[in-house]
């Protein structure tokens, strides 16, 4: 999708303004640039994407057709904490928090988001888009690739078997309160997994704690030596799939809407063990 | 795919020639020409696309970059009876009929086929794509649209549950004896239905007998009226999804691998009643 929107929307003598806060902003970034001129509003390259830019430092193209953000990013655990409040309609990123929190949607002239975190299973992807930004895409776009083709009608044989689990997933969701409850949920999973993170001085959050993600918690232990042991003993202990994005190392914590509470119990529970037995 | 094909491997200066026979021929035509120059070899469209225009008429454009054909053809009911002989390498749309019968590879540069007719449920699609045709492609694509990013490494998060189903099909395929042996099944289970169709004059194929499709068996009663009754009919004895594409009516029989011969015995045997009653 993120190449898609430039296609769409970036003319060749416009500008659109993005915000680097990780690998996906990167790739949008390079992107666009195929399609029309991009001004980088901020980034956090400069400390391992450890933090969301203030808004306030933003370096915004006053002109620019849209303002592209990554809502949040699973590699680095970060997550904008409140939504931008530029003048020209925001792009949205939200495939890995989508659905987990509300969103002032008056604010977007687009919202993409693939389905395999909060949404579903891998193969589909949720895109919103306004009326009045759909017309401001450019002519002649390859069929497939206009999103005028797909907002006005089924094109192509759609991913059956995800739009028919995605459906299960809202239904889900709805029964349990809809947005509101689960960010209720969201917010009491990330406040006792960091709340135990900063209780000791043996486990320290990797991101920076005014942008920290409530979907992908990232922490280190003393050593790497102490990571890979933790997570080999978490795995023991049926704590799966908490070795850190490959290129960053340490544990991530992944605790998207369709993880419980009581599987963030039985972690922290863990490090309180692992602690003890290796602090 | 049909756009993404004439993105990577026609140039703007080059031309490619397309064999039209269908709706999606003519969409592949339309997506190419964004992109180079197209010739249109020969098209059934004088016919209502109810034949496969004979390659010994076919006009190809000798330095064509490749020979773009679409092997079976489900609205109309029409199927390659073998695939062209021309010089440039073959781009292949194989959706509705790979793995129905073995392909000659060496002469093909690229086959594309969406999952969900032969090979599994909607929401992948295969490609094959040889090494040397691979090389031909345009310089900075967008990086999701190169078919190299692709051949090099799995690049984005893939529809795992299609991807699954596909190997359970892959496996099935091969324990029934692989492709040479669903071909017989294939031949058989035509056989049987077009014999039926040829049998008396109530039913009458709606493909040209030289072209007729081993995976979708078209054909028409004596009136619209009778098409209809025989469609309802069928439905109350669990003969589904019989109706033809609305563009075209009449009846439309797809008998992809999946189908097993009692199916189309149980479709003969219906057809002998309703005409029995209605003939």
């Amino acid at each position: 999708q993120f190449y898609q929107v430039a296609h769409n929307f970036l003319p060749s003598d416009g500008v659109a303004t993005y915000v680097n806060t990780g690998n996906w902003s990167t790739k949008a970034i390079a992107e666009a640039r195929r399609y029309g001129g991009v001004q980088v509003a901020a980034s956090s390259e400069d400390a391992q994407f450890s933090y969301i830019p203030s808004e306030a430092g933003w370096d915004v193209a006053e002109d620019s057709v849209y303002l592209h953000y990554t809502s949040n990013n699973t590699i680095f655990g970060t997550q904008y904490r409140t939504e931008p409040t530029v003048s020209m309609p925001l792009v949205c990123d939200a495939s890995s928090d989508f659905l987990s929190r509300p969103l002032d949607l008056d604010r977007y002239g687009l919202i993409y988001a693939g389905a395999q975190k909060n949404i579903g299973p891998a193969g589909a992807t949720v895109v919103l888009v306004r009326d009045d930004f759909l017309q401001t895409r450019r002519a002649d776009l390859p069929t497939m690739m206009d999103y005028g083709t797909h907002a006005a009608k089924l094109f192509n044989t759609p991913p059956v078997f995800a739009v028919y689990m995605v459906e299960k997933v809202l239904r889900w969701l709805d029964d349990l309160g809809g947005i509101p409850a689960i960010q209720v949920v969201n917010q009491q999973k990330a406040d006792l997994l960091y709340g135990r993170i900063d209780r000791t001085a043996f486990y320290s959050g990797t991101a920076r704690a005014d942008s920290r993600s409530l979907m992908n918690v990232t922490f280190r232990l003393p050593s790497a030596e102490l990571d890979a042991q933790f997570i080999a003993e978490a795995k023991a202990n049926h704590l799966l799939n908490l070795k850190g994005y490959r290129t960053v190392g340490g544990i991530r914590a992944s605790i998207y809407n369709a993880c419980p509470m009581e599987a963030v119990e039985a972690l922290v529970s863990f490090m309180d063990d692992f602690e003890a037995a290796n602090g």
